[in-house]
């Protein structure tokens, strides 16, 4: 097959300080370059010392592997330890007809030297040059969430369960005569008293949507960034929270709305009132004097807004006060309240200056405290150990959705798109990402799935055991549905369906078991095939088969092999009967 | 050609928030996709309002152009005003036989559009996403340096013409016993005096190789950064000397040394005699106590160096008082002296949170002060806005070394790798990156000619008509040669090639007259081949046509264009000749 093939130069790449080539730590590096599929039969990295005393450059060879595939690509890799914290490398590619070197994305059949009448010259700038392997420029996430389940409560929801047909709007006004409102009357009082059943899952992390005293039910439109509101509680009860979440052992993460606030906020109230002279006007974006509310919904705001929603004025991230004021609030509730970590709200939209003053100040206050953006797509940008952490994936949903319960799924496509998705990062950061089915802000996977438990499950298992951090969106364990907002918004109910917990439960136990955060992972192409995605986690207890009938067919499991994970969509009987038949 | 052809996946290619997608100012963007040569017959690019109120997303659409070529790729781009601060797009492509979507790194023929029983669930976030067009992140540099030409003056070379054969070593001791030492005797004064020399050539922006006070005559082991080496002259003749530049309307940058420093400064030296108490122990690297000089060459040190040179201890960059000494020194000389910008040495191994402090503090001091970086490489990962303005383009010089006077020169690859160096940053840095043939570290352009003026002259032309900011060594416009270190440092001339001079002179006038900041530049295929390369700039003075003769054959010039330079390097005499036959 490969045979007289020219090696096809359009389909390389390699991008130098990227995600095909980072550091793990201080003294070892992955390096990785993608081919053609099928187009080369061996691909060698050399490397030497950058600043090596002799001339030319002594080169150590390394034969790289093909660690991933996808429709197009091979993904050669080396990961390796290197003696050198400055390192220059080439590649050199073959195939049954010919070899070419690559660097400097040209394809060339000599190195960097010339020889110029008596003199060697060598060019070792011209290599691809990794320059400086800096200690606290290692990308990677604080260890603790690598290991972390999060779940992830939406605390209007939260209302007790002998409640639950009560729930109905409240509005609490505050001192300054705002209002607070709230739709179903979730509190933190009802977290609490649920903490074990949330623990009893497996759950050792907590993320919360917004706390902070707010205008409209899901608090988006933060009014006071240093109260909780008064519909969930007080600040007395969070740190009590807190506590009680410490107390087990678990993290408490909460999310960070600082892309707009609420046009109540002290700051805009402040340029309403003042006009031109309020020493807030730079705090917002394109403001047009008077500042007025909107009178009619037709009417356009004078101001920059999330979205174009007038409640929401654009917070003007670019200005300092509006930075200090933001990293003070980033500080503050991990100084006096000891939460976690923050999740961090439209993340793409704000500063990146903004972003790395808040990150330079939270981690001083806590170096293991995480930050998590929001970003729904390729967040590569914001991954650069610059500013954040971990962003949301929810690349992982999407590939779930196209492949579990999409019309045209394919399990050879999806385990394609899973690795290009785990090759879009250094691996450290892989493995923080927070995978995700559900959030506050898409309909639940289960309404998506028609209902059928049988293919949730089986994207579940997929969370669980897939390189990442899962988040489960609270209820998730009991089947709640939603397809509209306040749908999968939805109460929050303990006993609907325990079988569904107990599911959750043994699949926690599992990831717990085996996958530990440097555990591997690898798609067993000749056990996939367009029905069954079949991967393995290869970790210091042993390895971990993982096969997965995404096909509504039928299926032949005739793997005898331990640790294996069978699980179908097929039905929910053939689930129950042999889908998750855990040989462990 | 393109009948009956399939659309080449492997070779598309687009990188959102890169060179492939960026704003040029608050309102306007700039999108380029790469696809295969000639494999692609159209390419559209559909955007529209990441947060447009209404679903579907409304999309305008523009026809995308080939702007650029190169070996194996077409690239695709549209510049267009954007009503939108928030965007997201996707692409179209289609040939003859076929057309496919392009998003999320996916090709497909649907939009990402779900129909699920009676709602439409638009998954906005899966096109490709520009979040937001913050007004301080877009990539630009200062307007003045795009304006600049660029003389580089190496201190210790710039002996007086009278002095010239008299050149020889000099020390003088500090008031603290420390030596510095100089090779040839070069001073400020004799800068000073040269100055309309300088400026007579049509220079309007001086860089010194480094000034402050060091240990070697080349001063990249800095003593002191607060004073003026002692061989070159005062602070107080420093002032003067920014003064008499200011004078004359041209700007003055320094060379910073911060990735290491001489083993005389005062912290090393600290440590050197305090061991484990001193307070500077956090400023280097892997100390080995008690911290000595190497008392032999074999003798390795015990601390980390620039290199492996043990007078130039490496400064821990990552270290916060580290950050702010420099940052001081970056502010210091920008307060109290008025100097107009840093060219920083070693960059690319010093830690990105020191830049960026050092970037903060420097652009707050002056929003105006340029800095550039010292990366060889492709500097990408440091220039995206919040570390470098500029970094010094070494791969200019590597094209005119293999293409002008290299054994397998070839105007179309050249024209073909220009391209591929032309679309690495977004176009407002590219029109800021400093071009250079020459430098205090690589052997004379003119030598690397074997003296033959032609070729240089050719490359002088493409210095100065290509985008970008070009820089000349001191000397250069004087057929000063040099192959080894101390060679290509060799004392500066003022009479040596008065031609030289006036053809730099002019070529420096005619890219004054016809070349601004936004003006075009555009290789013209039909008119170039292996002979000869051709590009147009063109800009509000008119087209300027360029024609560079890069083969050893005679060629003939048939064009008859206006405001045409052509230039051949057959012989001198054709040049002079014809050659720089400037038709204006």
């Amino acid at each position: 097959m490969k045979n007289n093939m020219k090696i096809n130069h359009e389909a390389v790449l390699h991008i130098p300080l990227s995600n095909y080539a980072f550091a793990n730590s201080e003294h070892r590096l992955t390096i990785r370059i993608r081919t053609k599929k099928d187009n080369v039969s061996a691909c060698t990295l050399y490397y030497g010392d950058r600043a090596c005393p002799v001339t030319p450059v002594v080169f150590e060879e390394i034969q790289m592997e093909i660690k991933a595939r996808d429709e197009f690509f091979d993904y050669y890799e080396a990961t390796f330890e290197t003696p050198y914290t400055r390192v220059c490398y080439y590649f050199k590619l073959q195939n049954e007809g010919e070899w070419t070197y690559y660097y400097s994305e040209r394809f060339s059949n000599e190195l960097a030297i010339l020889y110029f009448e008596r003199n060697i010259m060598e060019e070792r700038s011209e290599y691809y040059q990794y320059p400086y392997i800096l200690r606290n420029e290692i990308p990677d996430v604080p260890a603790w969430f690598k290991k972390a389940v999060v779940y992830n409560i939406f605390p209007d929801s939260f209302v007790g369960e002998e409640s639950g047909s009560l729930t109905q709007p409240k509005e609490v006004v505050l001192e300054n005569g705002k209002v607070c409102r709230s739709r179903l009357g979730g509190t933190l009082k009802e977290v609490i008293k649920n903490l074990d059943y949330i623990q009893a899952l497996g759950v050792n992390c907590i993320y919360f949507n917004p706390i902070f005293a707010a205008g409209e039910y899901h608090k988006y439109d933060t009014i006071d960034y240093y109260h909780i509101d008064p519909c969930f509680g007080t600040n007395e009860e969070f740190k009590h929270l807190v506590e009680e979440i410490h107390k087990r052992e678990m993290k408490i993460i909460i999310d960070g709305v600082f892309n707009h606030c609420s046009w109540e906020f002290f700051a805009f109230e402040d340029v309403m009132e003042k006009g031109e002279n309020s020493k807030y006007i730079d705090w917002f974006y394109d403001l047009k004097f008077p500042v007025c509310r909107p009178q009619s919904e037709k009417e356009k705001p004078g101001y920059a807004c999330f979205a174009y929603e007038p409640k929401m004025p654009k917070l003007n991230t670019s200005n300092e006060e509006v930075q200090k004021y933001f990293a003070n609030v980033g500080t503050y509730w991990i100084r006096e309240y000891q939460i976690d970590g923050w999740r961090l709200d439209v993340a793409n939209e704000i500063d990146r200056i903004f972003w790395r003053k808040f990150r330079e100040a939270v981690k001083k206050e806590n170096k293991e405290a995480i930050l998590i953006g929001e970003v729904w797509e390729n967040a590569e940008s914001w991954l650069r150990g610059d500013i954040f952490d971990s962003t949301m994936n929810y690349e992982f949903r999407r590939i779930c959705r196209d492949h579990i319960i999409g019309d045209n799924k394919n399990a050879i496509t999806a385990a394609k798109q899973l690795e290009q998705m785990r090759l879009r990062y250094p691996t450290n950061l892989v493995n923080g990402q927070l995978n995700l089915l559900d959030s506050h802000d898409v309909p639940r996977f289960l309404s998506l799935c028609r209902g059928e438990l049988g293919k949730w499950k089986l994207a579940c298992i997929l969370l669980m055991l897939f390189p990442g951090v899962p988040s489960l969106f609270y209820g998730d364990e009991q089947a709640i549905c939603g397809m509209k907002e306040h749908e999968y918004r939805n109460p929050m109910v303990w006993n609907q369906n325990p079988q569904l917990y107990e599911f959750v439960q043994k699949i926690i136990e599992i990831r717990k078991e085996y996958i530990e955060k440097d555990t591997s992972y690898e798609v067993l192409w000749k056990e996939t095939d367009e029905r069954v995605l079949t991967f393995v986690r290869d970790g210091r207890k042993g390895r971990l088969f993982v096969s997965l009938n995404v096909s509504e067919m039928d299926q032949e499991w005739n793997r005898g092999d331990k640790n294996m994970i069978l699980a179908s969509t097929e039905n929910e009987e053939l689930l129950e009967a042999m889908g998750y038949k855990l040989y462990l």
